[in-house]
């Protein structure tokens, strides 16, 4: 998906939501498997069904007020191949219904080169191809660069990240003053543009987005921790929202986990719809709309 | 495997070597394709088969030689589902014919403190467990403790590459003029000890050995780029090796593709054989053995 793809979406939605699907087979509702178990009669991919239907159920009640899926896989690969069949299913589900939203596969790939080319090909090409993937920069340009050259697709470095560790090296000074997560942000801009590159902010980092516009006035920020890692929306749109939005803002347990019962799917709905109403006033405020 | 048991199959090895398993489909030689094509009937695990097939002989032939396996995730992640049921039947050919060779699961992990549990959950339990994992440390604490709770595993944490992307970032210098590289290796002496943590640390890096010695004097070191990437491996073992060894140095394509006839598994051993008479030459040197 291109930039002006991306924000067409926005305008329409009225919202830069995306939903993370961390699906933990523990915390998929008892009537989710229930429904499995009473359609299913093979037990050998009842797990990776359990994950399919949960993901299906979340995905059809959120879409209407997000633009963009962010599929978490250590949540996937924690289960082997069924979880990585899993994991397909979702993203074949995604392209074949719901073609306009954003697929971000958060797996912080980065390697050597040829090892990075290797991880293109995984996550850009083929069936199950999505339209972004979250990479670490700690390897340097080489390490980032093969996932810059495709068409319509996103390499989503981290730059802020929103846990307690990023403090350990991405705020560290150099001899100019400059901070581990500036550099990166600086480095990275002769690699890529803003047309195939974004930026990782935890919405727990506050003001600090102010001075992340400083180095990058426009490109796209996909930014964690609203919600369960207790980042406040107001604070990252008032320093962070650029006139053509420049945010994708991502919920997960705070969303898919909003309710253990039978209305697990009505309550994420009710959650999304939540924060798309808060997302909708912020790009008022802006004139995106 | 705890590091006296790796020290001790380094003693009886005589060698130091990880042979690293970047098994690329395109590189694997027509007479392992056609060795399955004649055995197999079934269409659909063609991919699979070849990977797995090609590994076998490739671990047959080399571990007399080697004391490590380094199955580069990018390299099966990318052929998906099939893939990855190359990778699993890989571990469980080491783990129940090689016990004793230490297996190594390269994939560059790293992510926000939940995330990380189920990446080392991924990796650390189940059937298709591994020794160790190769962990990006940008994200911090967080990100990597999730990996240190295991009894006789090892996170691995990317410390100076042997990348030319490595010079970005891992160079930096702060205001006290202690590089980004030398940070992660204090900051992360914190964290865990020479017991259940590594650094990987290029063979390309030459003298910085030297530096990285004294922060980590008897850290054990993962250590690429010997071959195909250029590095020595008799400056690697002057700067960089302790009186247990304290290093183990990976050879992925000088050896796995040293040949590309029928003769590849030979050609293989032999090139493998190479690296351990040198090893063993070190080893005297270093009067370990």
């Amino acid at each position: 998906m291109t930039r002006q793809e991306l924000i067409q979406q926005i305008r329409e939605k009225q919202s830069f939501l995306c939903v993370g699907l961390d699906t933990d087979i523990n915390k998929i509702p008892a009537c989710v498997k229930k429904l499995v178990d009473d359609k299913c009669e093979d037990e050998d991919d009842r797990l990776s069904m359990y994950i399919y239907a949960f993901n299906k159920l979340i995905i059809d009640a959120t879409a209407p007020y997000c633009v963009a899926y962010k599929p978490n896989l250590a949540f996937y690969e924690c289960y082997g191949i069924e979880g990585l069949f899993a994991y397909h299913k979702t993203v074949g589900y995604l392209k074949q219904k719901y073609p306009h939203h954003f697929i971000i596969a958060d797996a912080k790939r980065g390697d050597i080169g040829n090892t990075s080319k290797m991880y293109a090909k995984t996550f850009f090409e083929g069936d199950a191809q999505v339209d972004a993937l979250t990479v670490a920069p700690y390897m340097g340009e080489d390490s980032v660069t093969p996932f810059l050259g495709y068409e319509g697709k996103w390499a989503i470095l981290l730059a802020l990240t929103s846990n307690k560790g990023s403090h350990d090296f991405q705020l560290t000074e150099d001899r100019q003053g400059e901070r581990l997560f500036e550099k990166v942000l600086k480095t990275s801009q002769q690699w890529g543009s803003d047309e195939n590159m974004m930026y990782v902010v935890g919405a727990t980092q506050g003001r600090m987005f102010e001075d992340i516009r400083k180095v990058v006035p426009t490109h796209f920020l996909l930014v964690p921790g609203v919600g369960a890692q207790g980042g406040s929306l107001q604070e990252v749109c008032q320093y962070g929202m650029t006139t053509d939005c420049g945010l994708l803002v991502n919920s997960s347990r705070g969303i898919i986990y909003a309710s253990a019962g039978e209305d697990f799917a009505e309550v994420a709905a009710q959650k999304a719809r939540e924060l798309q109403q808060e997302m909708k006033i912020e790009l008022k405020k802006k004139e995106f709309l």
